[in-house]
C-alpha cells in the first residue's frame, strides 16, 4: 500500500539528522565484528554513574511504593519538584517555587513542548551557530526558521546578535526566542562569559525576547564560574530547560522546564494528553538521588573528577599529537570541537577515519545553521575510557597527518 | 512580565481537559483530609502488578547492564522489538517484523507522533463518539477536526460511518484516518464485534483511509473473542498503537507503534530529536517481563482473574442497586459507562456526588465529540478494591435515587 499520500504537508519539515548516516555506518562495522573506538557519544560514562546504588533504589521504590508503577501528575511528583527547587537554589543560585517546575520526558521533551506552545510556522528562533542538532531539528519540525549567531571563546557574539535582530525586524520577521546553551555548549564545549551573559540579557530586554537557557551541562563544570542566566534575570525573561541525563544517566528521561505561569500553564495543557507524565520510576529514582545526597557523594566527589581527568587526557593528546590544529578548550560539558584545515571536508574525513582506523567522531557541519562548519569535528571525552581517548586521538592524528 | 504575546497562534488549539476541574476538586478534598472512594482512575491495580518481581528486575538490570542508564536507539532496544514481535504473534495473531516496531513513550506518545506526521491543520480524524479524551485532545492540539461516529453494543456504527464519509467527501473535507479502540473501548467499555471489524476494514478500503487501532485494552479481556483489526488486515491499512501500561503499569511509559515503512520512517525522524528513546530502564524491564514469562505468570494467571472479579462486582452492584439504570457490560477494558436519566447533568452530578458522598466518578461528556453525553458517567473498576467498588456504587445509587 502506498503510504506517501497520507503524510501531512508538515512532514516536509522533518529532515532527519545528517548524523544518521555516520551512525548507521558505525553500526554496520560493529555488526561485522569490527572493534570501534567511539569518541562520538552524547552520553556520560555508565561506570561513573552509581548504578549499584540506583539499582538498589529502583528495587526499593517498586516494592514499597504502589504509586511508583502508576501515572503521576503531568507536572511531576510534588516531592520531586520540591526537592529540585531546593537543589536549584543551592547549586544554581536562584529561587523557583516548586509549582513553577514542570518535570518533562528529558530535556529534549521540554524543548519540544516549548516549541509547540511558542512557535508558529515561519517564526524565527535564534541560536548559537553551531548549536545542538536535536534542538535545531525540533524547532524546524515545527516549521520554525533557525538563525544562528557566531560564537567566539566567550560564547554567542552579542554584537552580531543585535545586528541580526535589527535586520530580522526590518524584514518583518517574527523572532520568538533566543535558545542558548551557555555552559559547556554542545557541540563547541564553550562556556559563555559573565559579561556576555549580562549583555545577552540586555539585548533580550531591549528587543523584548524570551531566552531559553538549556542548562544540560551546568553540572559538568570542571573549573571557573558560570552563573546561570536565570540567576541574573530579574524580569522572568529566562526560561530554563534542565535534565538529570548527565548526572543520573541519559536513559532515565527526566528533565525539567521552568517557563513562567502563562507559558507553563499552556505547556502543561499541551503535555497532559500526549505524555501523561515523565516515567514514574525515573522520577522516584531522581527524588531519592537528591534526597540521599547522591549528587554530592557520587557526582560531585566521584564522577566530576573522572570527567575532568578525561577532558585533560583528550586536550593533552590533541596538543601533543596535533600541535598546530585548532580545537576548543572546554571548562564544562562533554565535547571538544576540532577544526581540520580550512576547506577540508569533515564529513568525508569522519567516514574515512572510521573505516580506516576504527575511530568514530561526529562531523560538525550538521550542527551549523548556515551550512558552514565543513571542517569541524565534534569529539566526546565523557563516555570513552581514558585509554580509548589516548589511542583514539593518536590514530586520528596519524590519519590527519597523512591527509593534510 | 506579560507572557501572553509570546504564545503561538497554534496554542489556541490547546483547550485542556474538561476533566481537570473534577480532578482538581478531588485533590482539594483529599488535601482537606477527606477520604474519597475513587472510581475515576485510568490505571490498573498496583497490587495486581508484580511489583516485587519488577523491583528485583530493575535492580539487576541497573547493576548488570551499563547500557541500562544510557540512551538507546530511537526505535527501541532491538531485543525488546524482537521479543515483542513474538509476543504479538502469539497473543494477537499477526506477524510483524521487529524492524517495523517503534518503541514509544507510552501509547499516547505513539498517538501524538502519528498525528504529527499525518495531520495538517483542518484535516479530519474519525473516531468513535465517545472516545478517549486524551486522543481527542492530542488530535485537536495539532489543529485537526475530530468527527465522531455513534457506537452501539457492537462498536462503531459502520453504516453511519459510511454516510458521514460521503458527507465529508462531498464537502471537500480531507479525512486522514479512522481512530478506533475496538476492544474494551475507553470510555464505553464496549468491544467491537467481528462482523463490525470486517465491515470497518471494508469501508476503510473503499474510501482509501488508514485505520489507527488503539489496542490499549487488548490484554484486559475477560471473556469472548476480539481479533485485532491488524490480524484481519491484508493491505497494511491498519496502524497499531500498543502499550505495556495496562499490564506492567502506566508509569513505565513504554508503548509501541507499528505504522508501515513510509510512515514509520517519518515518525522515527520526527521522534529522534524530541524524545530520543523511551525510558531505557522501562524498556529493559519490559524485555525481561516478556522473556521470563511474567505476562503468563502474573498477568494472565493472576491479574486478569482479579480484574474480572472486580468487573463482576461492579456490574452486580449496579444491577442490584440501580435495577432500572442503563449501563454498559464490558467484556474487556477498565470501564463501565453509566447513563443517568435523559436530560440529567452528569458534570453537576459528579461534582455533587463527590462533595456529598466522597465517591469520585468521571463525567462522560468530555469524551463526546459533539457536546452530547451530558448524562453519561464513566466508572472505573480496575483500580479500586472490591470493597470500595461495593461501597462506592451503594453510595452512588443512594444519591441517584435521591436525585431522580
Amino acid at each position: 500500500m502506498d503510504q506517501i499520500k497520507f503524510l501531512a504537508g508538515r512532514a516536509n519539515w522533518i529532515r532527519g539528522s545528517a548524523l544518521a548516516e555516520v551512525m548507521k555506518k558505525a553500526a554496520e562495522l560493529r555488526a561485522q565484528g569490527r572493534h570501534l573506538i567511539s569518541l562520538s557519544a552524547g552520553d556520560p560514562d555508565p561506570n561513573l554513574i552509581p548504578r549499584e546504588a540506583l539499582g538498589e533504589l529502583a528495587g526499593e521504590i517498586l516494592q514499597e511504593i504502589p504509586q511508583s508503577v502508576m501515572y503521576t501528575p503531568a507536572n511531576g511528583i510534588p516531592e520531586l519538584r520540591e526537592e529540585l527547587s531546593s537543589f536549584l537554589k543551592k547549586y544554581e543560585g536562584y529561587t523557583t517555587d516548586p509549582s513553577e517546575i514542570i518535570i518533562t520526558v528529558g530535556g529534549t521533551g521540554a524543548i519540544d513542548l516549548l516549541g509547540r506552545v511558542l512557535l508558529d510556522p515561519g517564526d524565527v528562533v535564534i541560536t548559537e551557530n553551531p548549536s545542538y542538532i536535536n534542538s535545531l531539528l525540533a524547532f524546524e519540525q515545527l516549521g520554525a526558521k533557525v538563525v544562528g549567531i557566531p560564537v567566539d571563546g566567550e560564547g554567542m557574539k552579542v554584537e552580531m546578535l543585535e545586528e541580526k535582530l535589527r535586520e530580522l525586524e526590518n524584514r518583518g520577521e517574527k523572532v520568538k526566542f533566543i535558545y542558548t546553551i551557555p555552559t559547556g555548549q554542545n557541540p563547541l564545549g564553550i562556556t559563555m562569559s559573565l559579561e556576555r551573559r549580562k549583555a545577552l540579557l540586555d539585548v533580550a530586554k531591549e528587543h523584548d525576547l524570551l531566552i531559553v537557557e538549556d542548562s544540560a551541562y551546568n553540572f559538568m563544570r570542571y573549573e571557573g564560574e558560570a552563573r546561570p542566566l536565570k540567576a541574573l534575570d530579574d524580569e522572568g525573561r529566562v526560561i530554563v530547560v534542565g535534565t538529570f541525563s548527565k548526572i543520573m544517566g541519559t536513559g532515565f528521561r527526566v528533565g525539567w522546564l521552568i517557563a513562567g505561569n502563562v507559558i507553563g500553564k499552556k505547556v502543561l495543557m499541551e503535555k497532559s494528553p500526549i505524555d501523561f507524565c515523565a516515567p514514574t520510576i525515573s522520577q522516584y529514582i531522581a527524588l531519592e538521588y537528591l534526597r540521599r545526597g547522591y549528587f554530592e557523594e557520587y557526582h560531585l566527589k566521584r564522577a566530576l573528577p573522572g570527567y575532568r581527568k578525561k577532558r585533560d587526557a583528550m586536550l593533552n593528546a590533541l596538543k601533543d599529537n596535533l600541535p598546530d590544529a585548532e580545537f576548543t578548550r572546554p571548562i564544562a560539558g562533554m565535547f571538544i570541537m576540532l577544526f581540520l584545515p580550512e576547506g577540508a571536508d569533515g564529513m568525508a574525513f569522519a567516514t574515512e577515519l572510521m573505516q580506516e582506523t576504527g575511530v568514530v567522531v561526529v562531523p560538525g557541519k550538521p550542527f551549523y545553521t548556515d551550512g558552514s562548519g565543513e571542517n569541524a569535528l565534534r569529539l566526546n571525552f565523557s563516555r570513552p575510557e581514558e585509554e580509548e581517548i589516548l589511542e583514539g586521538i593518536e590514530r586520528l592524528a596519524a590519519f590527519y597527518r597523512r591527509k593534510f
